[in-house]
């Protein structure tokens, strides 16, 4: 997907929501479970699972947000059962959903040869998706493998949103730089902002005005509203551009908001409510008109 | 695998090798590719070629190296058969060589919640690995998830052996410290020297001085010698320790030597070759005695 189709995704729903999909099965609801093992057995029940729970916070939140996150690690934990329902809920939204932008948080980066690989698995065939997220301590030649497919985009760590965020990405250097901002200036030299996006978490909201500083117009995918305690409204004053310039993620604030059987539909409840909160920032800075 | 153990197995092997197992079909032998098809067919060849290359590979190098290190890239990038392949070759090790040591060169690392999946992954299960290689750019909760695992090892990005090394981790703070220094230092805080090694590119060949004097004990992992260009003898005079303190990795050197039928056993002489090598070094440091 394009930066522009990007923007178009964003006034049609007045979303910059990205649904957060870290399927636990220690966490879904209990029905969900239930279900799968009466219908697959004891021993076949987490891959459907897992998929059907995605598959239902999907069709809940489709209308409220533009982008869907499923965490890699949350997958690979459950072995090749997490990866078919990795592969299977990529496959779900690319078929009923396909104006959605889909992001693989996967913190991948390695050397040239290695990085090419995970760009082919993130990038190539079937199951491929829009973005990426990489780290960036690995330098240059880590992040360019994934710059050279057409509408794909890495999202590179800058300003992470956990609090180990301050062990190595606040170091300053002698100029004052600090190791986010050298970061954010180097990497503009590998890749336009119709490629690249950074991660900057929302728990870091007094920054988001020295990042815009070095960053004016590149989207940012901003984890750590809600669950991590990071305010939308703080994140928009600093952080939006005339563009919008932002892609907010709700993980566990959404997906877990009730264990009943009712969990789609509060789901659908939470993404709505961030979206109404969205929809009054977008109003505030004229992307889109007020609602009537 | 615990440290002694670890040592234990360099003192019998007289060798400190690692052999990556970058398994790519796209340079893997002919003749396994070949073999794979008419065996599995031209729909489900993949898995078995992979799984049968590094079978032999194993067999061939094991009375050579003391460790093996998967490269999760280049097995995710062939989907659920890769991932099929990648715990088929773990089982393969635990079941025939239960006495080397495994690394899992994943690099990852992200928030505490998420990297505890990550270490549930590698570290929990029938396919448990003994160490993974992570990435310290997101600080201290994106690397103690892994630590909570009895003979279980992180392996920590320090100084890496690529071109890219140089844009970030030799940023230098006002007091002159580089920022790979600061994650040994900090990173010291976390962990012990029981469960924590560092990555350090063989093609640093003069920074080992420096790594020894901020991490005196640990054992460093050490890709780039050979197809990177890094030199052993450098590598071990001047970051060898009184228990040998290293683990040298060799890829692309060892398993394409050869793409002909005989590539195991031309595999087989590449890591006897090192070996022998290395054994040298360690009489050098009287960790064994001499060859006869």
């Amino acid at each position: 997907m394009t930066r522009q189709e990007l923007i178009e995704q964003i006034k049609q729903k007045q979303s910059f929501l990205c649904v957060g999909l870290d399927t636990d099965i220690e966490k879904i609801p209990q029905c969900i479970i239930d279900n799968a093992k009466k219908e697959h057995g004891e021993e076949e029940w987490i891959l459907p699972a897992i998929w059907e729970f995605n598959a239902m916070i999907i069709d809940a939140t489709a209308p409220y947000c533009v982008a869907y996150k499923p965490n890699l690690a949350f997958y690979e934990a459950y072995g090749i059962d997490g990866m078919m329902a990795y592969e299977g809920t990529i496959d779900y939204l690319k078929e009923n959903y396909p104006n959605h932008f889909i992001i693989a948080d996967a913190k991948r980066g390695d050397i040239g040869n290695t990085s090419k690989m995970y760009a082919k698995t993130f990038f190539e065939g079937q199951s491929q998706v829009d973005a990426i997220t990489v780290a960036p301590y690995m330098g240059e030649d880590s992040v360019t493998p994934f710059l050279g497919y057409e509408g794909k985009w890495v999202i590179l760590l800058a300003l992470t949103s956990n609090k180990g965020s301050h062990d190595f990405q606040l170091t300053e250097s002698p100029d004052g730089e600090r190791l986010f901002e050298k970061v954010l200036r180097r990497s503009q030299q590998w890749a336009t902002d119709e490629q690249m996006m950074y991660v900057v978490g929302a728990t870091q909201g007094q920054m988001f005005e020295d990042i815009r500083r070095l960053a004016p117009t590149h989207f940012l995918l901003v984890p750590g509203v809600g669950a991590q305690g990071g305010s939308l409204q703080e994140v928009c004053k600093y952080g939006m551009t005339k563009d919008c310039g932002l892609l907010v993620n709700s993980s566990r604030g959404i997906i877990y908001a009730s264990k009943g059987e009712d969990f789609a539909e509060v789901a659908a409840g939470k993404a709505r409510e961030l979206q109404q909160q969205m929809a009054v920032e977008l109003a505030k800075i004229h992307f889109i008109s007020p609602n009537p």
